[in-house]
């Protein structure tokens, strides 16, 4: 028997399913802790994620609750635990950084299982941490074998989510699709946008007033696929192209983090190319 | 018989609450169009903004919805309807002018029924947009005097909301008790706090590096009521005091805006001396 | 003789050039009140902004700081007065409507000599402040043609400045080497950028998190030329496209009226396709 | 000899410090690589930064400049080196852990000699990173009893900044005076402003949009001295207090890193109880 959980709930919208669901806990005399629900206009899908507590089975719920629900609806009864991610990085410390500090800071809730990099710069700093390091080099390689060396680690390893804290390679469909829905990533931002080599030595020559990040899932079909935040800081002539890069760090870092967040905290729905954020 | 509103529902949390509402609306075939709640953990209480679309009768279903709630429930079935606002402003017009020019652009979800001035500075502007301006001069009476005329003139008046868009007048315990829950006012905000004469200038002294504004509820039993919507703008040492007041006022008239177009909307539930805002 | 003056320098580095202009303010005993200098790293443009008083002649300043300066210098001595403007607009009133009221308000240092627009529909808005204003339909005419009448009538006013606050059609370069480095435009900006028609509805076919504006000089050579001023503001998947649009206008209307204020200030340089902002 | 230097300076205001200034620099075949001056309106006092390159003798620069500029100015010819600096903490690591982590990417241009706490909760996350932990325990003291082995240990260390880093003790006038303008603190804002133990809770109560952090020096006469930067993030009523606390954290980290990297790169001047930040 379990005592709390988060209800997720996404399906096409039909009349009575607020009453349908909350009817299901209410018969069991299920609290609901804390419920938020969402209607997606376009495609009419409903969203829903419901904290609830009391004494319940988990599998008889879940099983209840698809009864009463549209065919095809997706339901997940989630039980409280801490969730594992891994993460991949190059040579870059920043946003790995800030997530090996906040977990050291217990604020994550969520354990690191590995670091797995195409370099070893940043061994150093995840052995501070008594994290276990992986340097899988992409030497003299092409990309799929590559990869295949980095799934092997990866099928090691029990983990929710991957986050890639500025994992500097660009990953194949087949790479993807291996961890479909799990992958987060960040990239910066700009107004307007920049492609190519060094985005921020192209930012400074347009003179730009602002850069921002966007941490989004990763997915095949798309550059980018849905995101999860975004944020911006503010810059002007006096920043050369290095303390734009500075300035990008600190906001790629802190939204990385925040979706990331969102994201263990199971606050983050897909729909289609974009998210619900509860 | 109507066919859409907003049903907003504030009372004592309880078990099955939202079962036993949805069940409501269920029951008379009404559908969902989109709905919020929030338990208030500290003190327990229940808080729900529902849009519905179907066939009822108003009288009928918020009488239904209260025999199921607890007592001392607050209930309002909201009819589609515009609001109408009284504003009462001085001499600056900042606030008032962003609210006459989203008014002139079919904007806001609202009409403006009169503006009430203790100076006639403004005039000119409101009848520009053939809104009728009356100027209440406090020249020569007391406090409670020149509120005695405001208020004669504000009870020929039918309106749902009046905003204090810069008025710089302090309002007696009996002028809000008046018009309880309805006043909508915005003051600069500054970190730290200043008291007294010119702000501004007391923020310029001090070098402060943001500017914000908060738009609030007036209350009497406390000098800030509950706040809607708060902002801030970044400054520096190149902003002198008008500088400052010039982006202060930014601030205030987007801040007092946003606010405003949440109230008219429904969105804004008070709980003690704290808002919800959907 | 004039007492102040603002005195703009651009032109390639050298050694000696703040020794150089400041003994010639020396020598002539005008007090500098303020000075800023920037010189941009990548091609070694030399800017200088500074604000003098005194007894001077302007032109005997002008040509005595050319006489010291590099071959090919812009020396620009700007006397104390009110800048003049011309909008064009089409339907939208958020941006346009915004300067008329900072212009009514006196805080804008500028006169607003007319508004053309392509749409008779702000005429009325226009008018309640007392400002001239054109119809200039482009109906059963080409581009040329239309902007040939435009032209005429701009040809018959003295501005400064040209905004395009909210102006719906795309100029002709030709159009744009009438004005060169007078016309200042806002637009919408995302991250990602979308182009096309709608670009609301394709930011919210996204689930952007944040939504921006960008005001910049138009240019000949590029689709956006020198980017002024930029910021953002931050929306969320409950934001349908027509909130988000609404966001996106009060972005706009911020953004465009402070590059606007900056620019009637003469406190932004241009140095190829970007800004400097003193 | 050297070749090259961040100049200094700030004194009371006169005509031609600028031209003389510059013609010391002129005279000595000086490069000024960039430069800032402000004048504060409001004491006339002048301020500024300036990077120069070529050959030159620091002491006797320095000596030059002193002479030509009025009495009482401070003249400081900085020569490139990093910052030495110690850090104050107490139990929250999210501060410090920002620092540490900026530290091994060697993006601070610093080096942390040590780190002092009263308590032993931060000892293994900085040993993580090779710094010296001093455990000052205050247990069973009087408050001048602990400054005094605090004040004994860091007499033993050479050091330029003290960084409290969220460090939960009130500093005697004593203490600040033996590290007096050396000292930079980070503490959360509100608006309004909350005095007392548990801000976030009071956050909380007051329903607050917004919350900040500020970053300042620590001076006697005052309980804030002068700001150098300050942020906020919006927050919403579905934050609980511990949600408000985590969001704080965030900003507290970002501008207490940010105005730290101003003070190292000597772009902060004190100006009375405000600062200049070039």
């Amino acid at each position: 028997m379990e005592d709390s959980a988060r209800v997720l709930i996404d399906c096409e919208d039909a009349k009575g399913l607020v009453y349908k669901i909350s009817k299901v806990f209410f018969d069991r005399e299920l609290n609901i802790e804390s419920n938020r629900e969402f209607v997606e206009p376009e495609n009419g899908r409903f969203f829903m994620r419901t904290v609830i507590s009391g004494e319940f089975e988990a599998k008889s719920l879940e099983e209840e609750l698809k009864a009463i629900l549209p065919a095809g609806a997706n339901t997940r009864v989630i039980l409280p635990r801490r969730k594992k991610i891994v993460i991949l990085a190059t040579k870059e410390s920043h946003a790995l950084g800030d997530i090996l500090i906040r977990h050291a800071d217990g604020e994550l809730d969520a354990d690191i299982e590995a670091v797995v990099s195409n370099h070893d710069t940043l061994e150093r700093l995840v052995r501070r941490f008594d994290i276990p390091f992986f340097h899988i080099s992409a030497e003299s390689m092409n990309r799929e074998e590559h990869e295949r060396l980095v799934i092997d680690i990866l099928r090691g390893i029990d983990f929710d989510y991957m986050v890639l804290a500025k994992y500097m390679r660009i990953l194949t469909p087949n790479f993807v699709s291996h961890f479909s829905g799990k992958i987060i990533n960040i990239h910066h931002s700009f107004l307007p946008a920049f492609i190519g080599a060094n985005p921020y030595k192209q930012a400074y020559d347009r003179g730009v007033k602002i850069i921002g990040a966007t941490a989004h899932f990763v997915t095949n079909d798309l550059d980018e696929g849905p995101i999860i935040a975004q944020d911006v800081i503010p810059v002007n002539h006096r920043f050369d192209w290095r303390d734009m890069q500075r300035a990008g760090k600190d906001v790629e870092k802190i939204v990385l983090s925040r979706a990331l967040s969102l994201v263990i905290n199971d606050r983050v729905f897909v729909n289609g190319n974009k998210t619900i954020v509860f």
